[in-house]
C-alpha cells in the first residue's frame, strides 16, 4: 500500500486539520470530539443542518460545510461511523435557535448514532429531525444497510436543504424539501478498481482485469453483479437502465444529471460518462437542465462512477441555483 | 485497461462535448478544428488568453475557460501537442481586438506548435504575445523538454493573467505580470502508481509496491530518482526541500501553497500533505496566506501529488483573489 499518509490511525484528525487551516474562511474544526462547522458558527434563527458519517467520501461531507449547505459535519474513522458524541458536539454548533436537522445516510451504524445524538440532544431542549438518504437503486438491502444505501445522491439532498434553511425555511419546510428531495434522487454505481482503506493496507476486493462490479457502494460493499467491463456508452446504459427502472417515466420531464466520480477516476472520463448518459436521457424524452460532474462523493481511491437522476420543479430548480459557499461547491459568491 | 471512455482514439472529443454540454453558461466548443472557447465569445478591448496541450491533464485547460481566466483552450490528443492549426482558430476566438497572450508549458512540440501558430496569427494582423511555464524544478531536461517542464505552477499563471486581462490590463501589463508570475512560482511531483495512457492500455512505468519515483512529471516522464515510499510528512519534506532550494529563502515572505493531486489521489490524502507543508513552510518562517488543494494539473490517472509555492505580493494577492467563474475554479461571482 501507498498512500501519502503518515499513520492510518491519524488520518482523518490530520486530513481534517489541513482542511481547515487551508480554508479558515469557510469552516473551523473542533478536535474533541473531533467535528467540522461552519466559521462564524451557528446562524440566530436558521434552520442548523448536521451530517456526517465514516470518512473516506471526501470531500463529502466536510467539505460541503458553509454558507448554503451544512452547518456541521462529523467525520468518523475511515469507513466507521462517528459515536453520538461528536454528532451532538456538532448539532450543538449547528444550532441557531430555530431547530437542528440531521441528513443521514442510510447505514445502520449512522442511523443508529445519529438516533441516539438526537434523543441527547431532545433531552438537553433542543428541536431535531432527521431525514434518511438512501438513493441508490442497486440492493436492497446489503453489507452495512437495512434497505438502500444512502450515496451520491446525499450531496443533493444537503444543497437543497441547505439553500432552503439559508433563505429562512422553518424546520417543517427544511424537512419537507428534504424528504422530497430524498425520495426524488436514485442512483446506481461502477467500480472498476476497488479502494484500499489505510488500516486493511490492501484492495477491499479483487476484480479481474476485464471485470468491473456493478451495482457497487462506497465502501467497496458488494452490488449486484460482477461484469465484463464495457464501453462508457453500455456502462451509462446500464447505470441508467436501473436508475430510470427505479425512477419512472422521465418522458417530458426536467432532470438533474449528476456524474459522480468515486475517487480515481479522471475528469477526462466522466466528462465521456456524462456524454453518454446525457444522451440517453434526452432520448428517453427528459431534458437536461441542471447538472453536476466531479467526485463529491467518493471511496478512497475506488476507480468508477456513479450516475444519479433528479426530476426537477420549479423549486427545487431555485434551490439548486441558490448560493453556495463551501470548500468544494460553489456558485454565485 | 478499464476506463470509462468509448475508444481511445474518441476519448478526447468525446469528454470536450460531454464538458461543454454540462457547462454551456461558461464555455463553448468548436469541433473541427477542435477548441473550447468562453460562451459568449471574445470581449472587446480585453487581452485574449490561450492556452493548451495535450489532454489528460484535466481540469487543465479547458476547466480553466471562463470570466477571471482563460478565453479559450486548445485541448490535443492524449500526452499530445495539438498542432497550429486550432491554436490559431482559438487564437481568433480569443481576440478581442487588445491582442492574444498564449499561455505555453514548456514541452517541445507546445512551444513549436504555438510558435507557429503565432506567427500565423501576427501574419493575419493579431497581436500576440507568449508566456512560457517551467515551474517543475525536478529536472533540467527531459524526456519531452529542453529546459523545466511546465506542470502545476500553469494553473497560478493563468489565474493570475486571466484577473490582469479581466480587469482591463492592456497586454504589456498582462505579460509582464504573467512573466512575473511563472518565474516566481515553483513545483515538485511524486509518483505512487503511473498512469494509463488510453491508447497504450498499460501503465507508462513500473514501481515496486514499496517505491515512489520522486520529482516526476505530468506525463508518465521519469524524475529525479526512485525512491522507498515514505510517509506524508517525509514526502513533503523532500518535495519542498527541492522546491525552497530553488526557491531561496522565504522567511518572512507570504506565500501560496498549492497541493495539486496527480488524478487518483484521493482528497483525504491531499489534505494530509497539505497540512504537512504548511507545517514545514512555517517553521521556515514563511506566512501561508493562500492556499489551493485539489487535483487541478493531472496525469490521466496517476496516483500522487505535487506540492507548489509562490511567494505573494499585494498585487499578485489581489489578482489570486479576483473573481473567477470557470468550470473548475470558482470565486466570487
Amino acid at each position: 500500500m501507498k498512500k501519502l499518509i503518515n499513520d492510518p490511525g491519524d488520518v482523518v484528525t490530520q486530513s481534517v486539520a489541513g482542511l481547515v487551516s487551508a480554508h479558515g474562511d469557510v469552516l473551523t474544526a473542533s478536535t474533541d470530539p473531533l467535528f467540522v462547522s461552519r466559521a462564524g458558527g451557528a446562524v440566530s434563527g436558521k434552520v442548523g443542518l448536521v451530517s456526517g458519517g465514516g470518512s473516506g467520501h471526501e470531500p463529502l461531507h466536510a467539505g460541503f460545510v458553509g454558507v448554503g449547505m451544512l452547518d456541521a459535519a462529523v467525520p468518523g474513522a475511515v469507513f466507521t461511523s462517528p459515536s453520538p458524541e461528536p454528532i451532538l458536539a456538532a448539532m450543538q454548533a449547528a444550532d441557531g435557535g430555530a431547530g437542528v436537522m440531521q441528513i443521514v445516510k442510510n447505514y445502520t451504524g449512522d442511523v443508529l448514532n445519529f438516533e441516539v445524538a438526537a434523543e441527547l440532544g431532545e433531552a438537553e431542549g433542543m428541536t431535531v429531525r432527521s431525514v434518511l438518504v438512501a438513493d441508490d437503486v442497486a440492493v436492497e438491502d446489503s453489507t452495512w444497510t437495512a434497505g438502500r444505501r444512502g450515496v451520491a445522491g446525499t450531496l443533493v439532498v444537503e444543497k437543497i436543504a441547505g439553500a432552503a434553511a439559508e433563505r429562512g425555511d422553518d424546520l417543517d419546510a427544511v424537512v419537507a424539501v428534504a424528504e422530497r428531495t430524498a425520495r426524488a434522487v436514485r442512483t446506481m454505481g461502477i467500480a472498476l478498481h476497488a479502494p484500499t482503506v489505510p488500516a486493511a493496507g490492501r484492495p477491499s476486493f479483487d476484480l479481474e482485469d476485464d471485470e468491473v462490479e456493478l451495482g457497487i457502494g462506497i465502501h467497496g460493499e458488494p452490488g449486484r453483479s460482477r461484469v465484463k467491463a464495457a464501453s462508457a456508452d453500455e456502462t451509462a446504459t446500464l447505470l441508467l437502465d436501473a436508475v430510470l427502472a427505479d425512477l419512472g417515466d422521465v418522458s417530458g420531464r426536467e432532470v438533474l444529471l449528476l456524474v459522480n466520480g468515486m475517487g480515481a477516476t479522471p475528469a477526462l472520463e466522466l466528462y465521456v460518462l456524462y456524454g453518454a448518459a446525457r444522451r440517453l436521457l434526452e432520448e428517453r424524452g427528459a431534458s437536461v437542465v441542471r447538472s453536476l460532474v466531479g467526485s463529491y462523493v467518493t471511496s478512497l481511491d475506488m476507480a468508477g462512477a456513479s450516475i444519479s437522476v433528479m426530476p426537477l420543479d420549479e423549486e427545487l430548480i431555485t434551490l439548486w441555483d441558490a448560493p453556495a459557499h463551501t470548500v468544494a461547491l460553489r456558485q454565485g459568491m
